[in-house]
């Protein structure tokens, strides 16, 4: 369904705009412009398209669209990878990105509030000088209303954890318009019911989130970069399962396989080594501190077949460390032009990391798809990006056999099919698979919080 | 309702029987004995005691329970203070104690599947030995089952979190016999609601936890404890501030106030000063680091009045520190002998702590109330003991009349009215005024996953 037709019912287009005046539109290129996040296939533009301003403007539109049965979609960034933002049903899209103020910030407290609109990049941008900071970064410069909804991560999750540990409150807008405050600035409670938890991840199908708090990290006194190529993947995957179990407060371990580690150095025209490479940032209260981990790291590193492990403290030095790994999601689209990537993302206990990560390689390999791997692995998370052409059906049938396989591998090994992007359209089998008769729970919650399936329909669930 | 007439649905208790049994029973000392857990006055008892063995028993008692409309209650070590295990509707307490098996470690992923019945304790001594450990501490020997349905903590979530951070997944029975299992074992996961954190601290009233697979923590390299007697409980909470806005990572911090401290002195016959005091433990990777953290924080003690800042890190010279914490709460009850202790529970954001803490004495002071404070308050969590004359309606009344002024006042300062201990039948008015519409919310979780009202029925929210 591509197309620049509205159905939006007149009734409604009228009470939004007595509500929004010209915040509210049905322009086919404004429509079509939120029909689809990332990487996800196809779009679905909505029927019109608002702006709140407010948690009540919020509340007054979602009670609007209920009255009239018309489903919601919340927008951020629209940096989705799993096509949560697709309005497959139409309707409304809420777009919050006008919701961009940051409320309150509480250094004392290491807690801040923030309307759902804001992105990574302002809050950090608004924290400056208060010695505190987001570390949360899943690569995107994504809201942290739509961070919230998917349980993002990325880089830092293995020291600083995902939005599920770093979200304390949230305000939401139920579907019929109900506004209700979750969870508070207490460090702990035991409150009730964790509501907060709940929608962190319920991908906009419960209500739309209006206001976050989160709790902050202080900048760190010391930090380290390091690069270490490996001869081979089981080689870095050992490493950083040794630099895990060992308890090495790393703050980052990022691995690129040989055909990312091969198309940064031709994109960026740098003398890196087309091997397994680990890249890691440490953070510590003092030099000596993160010298001792950079240099632990570096002997277990020498044990696994890395020979060349450097690493630096001064911020030129980390950035040129690091280059490879921020070209990397560019770099690894052009290993075949033209072609299309179809990204996945299990994470998997990290015991099982190895053989998870080789056994997808050996798969790959097999199957003539190209199959570059980058991980988050010091929680035991990846991506391939399997390199397909989108013209070659039997090449993305192919590539979803393979990542079906992973998927299955992933879940048998305890872990899950996704640690990070979310269910959205593309994974709705597999939450299946990999949480049986709980979904039906799931579904449970979603028919009493929102009887009419009018928030965000077709999204984690089938309907 | 005390007393021991049981009216147990004789054709339930048959097949009960048929299912369990002599692990079935209808004694009256065994009612007794499971009519009500710690610190919350009345007994409850139930109509029958059942002991299952397996999660597929649980599973049958509650298609039984259901179909004869029964009320379940789920017993662990019966610590609660809440009243969370009073029967207060009658019917059936599923004791979980002998669900009592270490089900799987594994050290390399610093993960372990408990069955629910498992104590701390227990899990900690089945730990010996793999460099890993289990460090929530609510005090009590609590099952597993227990701390998590609570969402218990104690002395080390200023470092380690509380059951909200440490559980992974979930085995459960539901209210028509229906098990499902929640998360899994992969560090992060955007896989669909997270339904484990929404039983986690759901107090019995959804469904029977039967195993949890938690995340385990390192036994650190080196430990130091220090002990440092303040002027003024203000220098002692502006020392704790700052602890932790400097982001000092310690793994303990807990005050004793001067009440607390004479008690101790007296009955353990040591030189103690009745002064407030607090207690600190420091994890590391090092001794020198440890020694480092320990020299920071004595000096912040020294500015803010605390001189005698004493630390150590062997082993014996550390139980000696620490000793006045741990005889604290059985020497507090000797304040006034014959009296009952009503216990709180608020947490504030660390900012508020002293405000809340401060005019908390100041209420008491003016009412001849005698209360002595004991808190995690590292956290923002602290705990008043009400030492009231059980005999004494008004001061029972004048007691709950305090209480209700500092939740009211930790609600208006962002705070909690429990940060660890749950509502159970003592804070559902504090619920309310916490969370307002969002109450409305975990009802209509529980109508739609325990639409008879069986499970726990009374807790949380009033029936």
């Amino acid at each position: 369904m591509t197309g620049t037709a509205t159905s939006l019912d007149p009734a409604l287009h009228s009470e939004l705009e007595r509500l929004l005046g010209d915040r509210v539109t049905v322009s086919a290129a404004i429509r079509e412009h939120h029909g689809q996040g990332e990487a996800y296939p196809g779009s679905f533009p909505p029927d019109a398209v608002v702006f709140p301003r407010t948690t009540d403007e919020v509340s007054r539109i979602a009670a609007l669209c209920s009255r009239h049965r018309t489903p919601m979609v919340a927008w951020g960034a629209g940096t989705s990878l799993e096509g949560h933002v697709a309005a497959i049903k139409g309707g409304v899209t809420v777009d919050l990105s006008g919701m961009d103020t940051v409320l309150r910030i509480s250094p004392e407290d290491l807690d801040v509030t923030v309307e759902a609109g804001v992105t990574r990049k302002q809050l950090n941008e608004a924290l400056k000088g208060t010695g505190l900071t987001f570390f949360i970064d899943p690569g995107a410069d994504a809201t942290i209303g739509g961070m919230t909804a998917t349980r993002a991560s990325g880089t830092t999750a293995v020291r600083y954890g995902t939005m599920r540990e770093n979200v304390l409150g949230l305000t939401v807008v139920l579907a019929d318009g109900r506004i209700i405050k979750t969870g508070g600035r207490a460090r702990k409670s035991s409150a009730g019911y964790d509501l907060t938890r709940l929608f962190v991840g319920s991908e906009g199908t419960l209500g739309i989130i209006t206001e976050v708090t989160l709790r902050l990290s202080g900048v760190p006194a010391a930090v380290a970069a390091a690069v270490c190529p490996f001869e081979t993947l089981e080689g870095a995957v050992a490493t950083v399962i040794e630099t895990i179990q060992l308890g090495v407060p790393v703050a980052r371990i990022e691995l690129l396989d040989e055909l990312f580690m091969d198309a940064v150095a031709k994109q960026a025209g740098l003398p890196y080594r087309a091997v397994p490479t680990l890249f890691f940032e440490f953070h510590g209260g003092s030099e000596r501190g993160v010298a001792e981990d950079a240099e632990l790291v570096k002997e277990l590193a020498l044990q696994h077949g890395g020979a060349g492990f450097e690493w630096a403290t001064d911020e030129g030095a980390r950035a040129r460390l690091w280059k490879a790994r921020h070209e990397a999601y560019f770099a690894g689209l052009s290993l075949r032009p033209g072609a299309r990537a179809m990204i996945t993302d299990v994470c998997v206990p990290i015991s099982r990391l190895a053989e998870s990560i080789l056994e997808t390689k050996r798969d790959a390999l097999q199957s003539n798809i190209m199959a570059a791997i980058l991980g988050h692995v010091g929680d035991g998370n990846y991506h391939v990006a399997y390199l397909v052409d989108p013209n070659a059906p039997a090449e993305i049938a192919e590539g979803k056999r393979l990542n079906d396989r992973m998927v299955e591998r992933a879940i048998a090994m305890g872990g899950t099919c996704t640690g990070e992007h979310g269910i959205g359209l593309g994974k709705q089998d597999s939450l299946l698979k990999e949480h049986g008769e709980a979904v039906g729970v799931m579904r449970s919650i979603k028919s009493v919080l929102d009887p009419e399936g009018l928030m965000n329909p077709g999204k984690i669930f089938r309907t």
